[in-house]
C-alpha cells in the first residue's frame, strides 16, 4: 500500500551565495520507503520554517553540520503515524519528529514525541511550546537573567523567539520593549502582548525612537538581528547589562565582507567600559530544561499570560517562497508551512 | 618648613586626539600645600603609569569621570610619609595612594594603605601586588574560569596584566600562549615566565604563527589588545570559550570611525555558532576579592610561581614620554616612573 504513495520533498541543489534562490531548491518526487522493523511511517502535517535553516545551507564549521547538496532540507515537524512497525507507535499518533522539508518520512521510533491534541493545538510543538519558545525561555533566564524593574529589549520581537522573550520578560516583572520591522507588528506587541513599547526599525528615526522608548536604559538586549539594530542598541546598554546572542537574521544572507565601517572598536570599548556580557546560545545547550520550560509555559498559556500567533502557508510547494520571506521579516508570528498531502 | 618645598605635577592641559602629544600635558611648579588637621604630607616614590590613564582623558561618558582640563593627572602612587597631622601614619611611614603625576601630595588620612617592605619592594604595591595583579587574578579566574588542559591566550602579555595572567592560568594548570610585540619580549615569557608558547603580533605571518602555536584552538582569550590581535584571535575561539575584555590597547588612540572593513558581522557570528562569553570588567568590579588575591598572589611570589618584570624610568619630566610609549607597547614589564624629588 505504502509502496504506491508519492513522496513530495523540497532537497538543496545549491548553496546559496546571499539570499536563496528558487533554484538553490528541487522539488523531488520519490515513492515513500517501506518501514522496517521498528521503524514508522510518518505523513507530515507541519513543517516548521526558522531562521537557522539558513545556516545549515552553508559549508564551513558551525554548530551543526550543513545539509549535503541532493539532501532533504532540515526542518522540525509534526507528523501523524500512518503506519507503524513499532509497538511504540500506533496509527493515529501525533508526533514532534525532525522530518524535513517533504510530505512524507520514515522514522525510527525513538526521537519522536508524542503530542496530545486535546492539550493545545499540535502545530504549537513547534512552536510557543516547541524549540522556539525553549530557546526564548533558556537564554533569557540563563543568560539574561531579568530582574524586575529593568529594561529588557527583544529585536525580531514578533517572531516566534522575539514574542515569547517578550511576555517571558512581562512575567519576570521587567519593562519590555519590542524591535519589529513595520508598524502592524509593533501595534501587535503592544496591544496584544501587552510590550510597554515597541519600536520600527524601518522608520528613518529608528535610533532616536529606540532612545525614547528606553528612558532608563537597557539592561538586557536580547539579540535576534545583528546588523544596524545592533548598532542602535549598543548606545543604550547599561553598566553590566547582558546580551544572549540568539540570532543574526540581519546578517545571514551577508556573503564575503560587510562595507561599512568597522563597528568593532566600539562594540568592545563598549563591552569594556560598560561591563556587558555578550553570549552566544544554542536551544540544545539548554536541553535540561526542556522538563520545567514545558510546565512553566504550559501553565502560562492556560492564564493567558502568553499568547502567540502563527503564520501558516499551505503546501510544500509555498516552502521556499515563505522562507525567503522569513529572512526579509516578510512573517508575522511562527511561520509553518501545512503540508497537503 | 613645608611651605618652602616645591612640587612639580604633570596637569592635562587639553584633551588628546589620538596619540597624545607633549602639548597635550604642562609641567607646573607650586608649593605643597599646609596639611589640615588628620593630613598628611607625601613625598612620591613611585608613580604606576597604565593604560587605562588614556580613556581619563577623554571627555565623554565611561566608568570614571575624566581628568578636567588644568586637572594633575590621576594615578596610583607609593609615597612616604614625610608630615603627619594624623594619629594613623608617622613620618617614614611608606604608603599606597592615589595621588597622581607629581612629586608631593597632601591627602587624608583614610584611602592609604600601609606597605611593608620587608615583605616585598614597596614598587610591587602598584604593580604583581596591586591593581594590575589583581586585575589579572580576577578577571581570568572569576571570567575565564580556567581548567587544567585549557588553552589561554593573552596579548599585551608581558606587560603587567598579561604576564600575571599567563603565570596564574599556568598555576590553573593551562597551556599558555602569550602574544607580544617583539622578539625580546616573546623570549622572555618562554624563558623567563614558563610561557607554553609566544606569538609576535609584528611579525607577518602573525595570524598563521598564532593558529600554530594552538593547535587545541583557544578556550579562553584574556583581552588586553583589541584591532588586529582579536580578529585573529576570534577564528581560532573554541565552542564556549570565554574572552575577558580587560583591556583594548590597541584602539585607545583611535580618534573617528575605523576604515577597516566592520568585523563585527564576523564577531557576532561566531560568538552565537560558538556560544562564546565576551564580558567585560573593571578591576574595582572585584574589589571584595583582593585580601584572597593578596594571599595567594604573596604565596605564589614566595615560591617563584611568578615573576615580575618592572619598567623604571626616571623623575616625572619623563612621564609624558614614557606613557606614550606604553600606548605603542614601547615598555617591557610595569611601567613605573621614579619620582626623584
Amino acid at each position: 500500500m505504502s509502496s504506491t504513495r508519492l513522496n513530495r520533498r523540497i532537497v538543496l541543489a545549491a548553496r546559496p551565495k546571499g539570499e536563496p534562490q528558487e533554484t538553490d531548491f528541487r522539488l523531488e518526487q520519490a515513492p515513500v520507503p517501506q518501514p522496517a522493523d521498528g521503524q514508522v511511517v510518518l505523513r507530515i502535517l507541519y513543517l516548521s520554517l526558522d531562521p537557522y535553516m539558513r545556516g545549515r545551507m552553508n559549508d564551513g564549521p558551525s554548530y551543526a553540520p550543513p545539509v549535503s547538496i541532493g539532501e532533504v532540507m532540515e526542518g522540525g515537524t509534526v507528523a501523524e503515524v500512518i503506519e507503524s512497525r513499532s509497538a511504540k507507535w500506533r496509527t493515529g499518533d501525533i508526533v514532534l519528529s525532525y522530518s524535513g522539508w517533504q510530505e512524507y518520512a520514515v522514522a525510527g521510533a525513538e526521537g519522536l514525541r508524542k503530542l496530545d491534541p486535546s492539550v493545545a493545538p499540535v502545530s504549537t510543538a513547534l512552536g510557543i511550546l516547541g524549540m522556539p519558545g525553549l530557546t526564548a525561555y533558556t537564554g533569557l533566564l540563563n543568560i539574561g537573567q531579568p530582574k524586575p524593574g529593568e529594561t529588557v529589549v527583544v529585536s525580531a520581537a514578533s517572531g516566534a523567539v522575539g514574542s515569547a522573550v517578550g511576555q517571558i520578560a512581562k512575567i519576570k516583572g521587567a519593562r519590555v520593549v519590542g524591535i519589529a520591522g513595520n508598524r502592524d507588528k509593533c501595534a501587535y506587541l503592544v496591544q496584544e502582548l501587552d510590550f510597554d513599547a515597541a519600536v520600527n526599525r524601518s522608520e528613518r528615526g529608528f535610533s532616536e525612537d529606540l532612545k525614547a522608548a528606553c528612558p532608563q536604559g537597557v539592561d538586557i538586549y536580547f539579540e535576534n538581528a545583528g546588523g544596524a539594530v545592533l548598532k542602535s542598541v549598543v548606545p543604550l546598554l547599561n553598566n553590566f547589562a547582558r546580551v544572549p546572542v540568539c540570532g543574526l537574521i540581519a546578517q545571514y544572507n551577508l556573503s564575503g565582507p560587510a562595507e561599512s565601517p568597522d563597528f568593532t572598536p566600539l562594540l568592545m570599548g563598549a563591552i569594556l567600559t560598560k561591563r556587558l556580557t555578550f553570549r552566544g546560545f544554542i536551544v540544545t545547550d539548554f536541553a535540561g530544561q526542556q522538563h520545567e520550560f514545558l510546565r512553566d509555559m504550559s501553565e502560562w498559556l492556560r492564564e493567558g499570560k502568553v499568547r502567540y500567533r502563527e503564520d501558516v502557508v499551505d503546501g510544500l510547494e509555498n516552502a521556499v517562497a515563505a522562507f525567503k520571506g522569513l529572512l526579509r521579516g516578510a512573517n508575522f508570528g511562527k511561520l509553518l508551512a501545512k503540508m497537503t498531502a
